[in-house]
């Protein structure tokens, strides 16, 4: 039997609960996992459902749209357990791509990397050794015409290998408002600090210089404006007075990583919703 | 508008949800959280719902007494809110009583402290300064007749204030078997250890002995099988070598009473459920 | 024999510790316990030793002061145990009054309040509750005139008292620039918000409306430029989407209380040294 | 000009300070960094001191060699950031040999990987990926006579390689005693539970079955006593009732590494000394 993952949100008033799980019911599906949550600010209802149910998909699509149709829901059916079809993005430094290509292969997230896309050819022995394509596309001293053709190749990457999902892992290159836009909701970028402090170049040369006891990361959606885009999972790390530049550095990657692998999988297993400028997240 | 909680469990089999949505949409009840887990290996299955709803406690009652037959569930409905009746057991040790005490008045915690009982007079100033009636029940000698007449006192006190929870809050005395199976569910222990690590006498001296970088707390449920209660909360703190024994016990008990008040406040919110050993938290 | 503590700072060059260690050995002090810190940025050397001698206070401050001409020190000689006099400013906020004082009573705290001031009356009963002399210093209507003999009145209690540390344990009134530069590193601030994140008004707000995964608070000294004081300590709790505000604030509060009595505690231990914008923490 | 690391330890008495200090400032050695403890239990003496000096090894050991008589000291003198010469023995998990492969790569770690020794073939292509030796070394059928051949080969390796320290990143194979005993304080072992919990095997599943709220690891030195070696470093990681026994060991995994990774900086660091059951570490 296959389980399914049923994710929606819509305005929120009396019976959805009931009339989604009445549906699911109609199917003999068993409920195995569901939470929802309904904001009081937005005045939005979000709901994720997994379900146990003999029903092929379209049949459950009816039964779902019937209902979403409703309550005027916007609404996502996946099977638990597929991989989604992921598209890293990296620079030179390497240690998220070591870590989600070594989560990958372990079976820990399931994702399916279809490419690593970068702007150097630093990383691709990493990408070789885990079996994962590799796409060396330039941007040559950061002209508008350069970054304007990379971002073309990356959506022809993109398309042509069914890619749901890009996650920048420290590419530090700035994606346009167009390509944010086109892929709202789909782009995750680890930022190397706890937002909202420590905007912009050099964060732990400017945490160090403030002289802060924790450094953090936070994962979030890519938006237009930049560092703005919907948090979904922060992480911290405590720091001394001695510890130079470099051991921040050194301990942020680490956050970095354990941070950024966790938004992946959430996002991948259907577990994060947006809520304005806000995330759920059902973990 | 009043809001309900009602918390279930029952053998896990398809429909549970749909049914009971299915009831509460019948009463116009809007459910504004709910959660819910089934345990692959006992095959239970647990749900808390939130529901706020225009029908009184017996037509609700009715409504999900029938479905609860229908599925052989336990259950148990109560109001948002309502300040659940509590006792503290304390003996010389201050912080977390004062802590509970604290709480309750600013409004943290969704009980009210219907007595503190100690075997002591020691807490006594803090009892008053909160307004609380305190009952020095004293222990004498740790004869079993002592003890047998103290625990007689308490139950009297528990039911004379109509008493739903009772929280040893550093007591340090052991409840006899048949106390803790008559109360099972419904006391709370804050072991001032990380449990199953260092049970019994002067676990901070046993960690400090033991040189271990990591000191905790536990709170759990009380049983006869002492210290083996199921879990409820835990959480740690780093200790350094040079941290002396009475360090090690001031840095434990800041995590005692954070562990602690967690728990008593997820047991009056009906947030915690019995799942054999282990417990369902739905936080 | 009395326990010393010694902290210093200096330009860095070779041979300081030598000639500190000398001067004590020379009066058969033993050192026990000895941290030291040069920062390659200012050049700057930092030193606290801990030394059970039984020479008294001016040998010691003879001998100490020779090395310290020597090498250009600044330097400061202290009993080790001794209570440092703090005066502690409240508004309405309880929970960081509470604390302090519950765990100066039990001895966990090495200061002696010397006076609660607070331009509320709100909090009169707790200063009596733990026999701290409370002093009602009105700011009406924040007028420059009203501030004004409110500062003046505190300087009085002040220096009446002979109080060492003035601790802003969630007293909401800006000091003025004056006062910060005469107590510079005696004042100490609970940030409630961990900086440099969500200045300004209302944190637990901003950090709800940005949706942020983690909560913080930041202990500092005070300086004319507001919440820009050097930071001496931070911690963070984790939310969730479905935590309002009012928890949000409630948790902040647990871990305001926290950071507060640890940095604290550190400066009554002299563990606290100024870097310019930064703190060495002796830890 | 280098910079040396000096660790000793002897009997606690007056002096020790000024006298190591003393005779590193006789060479015109500037001391960086240096801390100490003096255990009240043992009536030990600690130390580990960085000193920036001109004088080459033999001079500053025949200084420090004078001092060391004179109070009783065992003491080690070494280059600060020479890589310390490190085997790696893992069986078929690689999430350990992974992490630290690649923060010896990145220059996170200083130490050089002189082998990786494995009772399996498993592992030898993510030690072929980072260029270094695989070796290995079967325990077949866990014979008394295979694990002596294999003891014997260990031995071997280490010795040709000049090998200072061994890492038990996972390998499931017990060391003998007379093997633990030879390289006292130099074996490093990653437990995979929060010691003293949950010894044996299968943590994770034990953990999962007493309903723990937090999972943790344990990194300490190996004895012949299994398990209960002095412990270095620990860390946990949160746990939900609805983690299922692999979530537990994906989490668990992640912590592991953290631990191991600390563990074996500090001791290529010089960081850590033993005391008795216990270990002073000058982090």
């Amino acid at each position: 039997m296959t389980t399914w993952v049923l994710t929606l949100s819509c305005p929120d008033r009396p019976g959805i609960v009931a009339a989604v799980a009445g549906a699911l019911a109609g199917l003999e599906g068993n409920i195995t996992e569901s939470q929802q949550f309904g904001d009081p600010e937005t005045g939005l209802f979000f709901m994720r459902v997994q379900v146990a149910c003999e029903a092929d998909r379209e049949l459950i699509a009816e039964a779902i749209g019937a209902v979403g149709q409703q309550f005027a829901m916007t609404w996502n059916l996946d099977e638990v357990g597929r991989r989604m079809r992921t598209v890293l993005m990296v620079s030179t430094a390497a240690h998220c791509l070591h870590d989600l290509a070594y989560r990958q292969r372990s079976g820990q997230l399931p994702v399916e990397i279809t490419a690593v896309v970068s702007n150097h050819e630093t990383l691709r022995p990493i990408a070789d050794f885990y079996g994962l394509p590799f796409h060396h596309v330039p941007v040559v001293g950061g002209s508008a015409e350069s970054k304007e053709s990379a971002e073309a190749e990356l959506r022809r990457i993109v398309e042509s290998t069914g890619t749901e999902l890009v996650v920048l892992a420290r590419y530090m290159q700035i994606l346009s408002d167009e390509l944010c836009r086109d892929l709202a909701g789909r782009i995750i970028n680890i930022h190397h600090s706890f937002l909202p402090s420590f905007k912009g170049a050099r964060p732990y040369a400017q945490a160090h210089a403030r002289g802060v006891k924790l450094i953090g990361a936070t994962a979030h959606y890519a938006t237009a404006d930049l560092d703005e885009g919907p948090i979904i999972e922060q992480d911290v790390a405590r720091v001394e007075h001695d510890d130079p530049v470099a051991q921040l550095q050194a301990m942020g990657e680490d956050v970095e990583r354990r941070v950024l692998a966790r938004a992946v999988g959430w996002h991948a297993e259907h577990r994060i919703l947006l809520d304005g400028r806000r995330t759920v997240v059902f973990h």
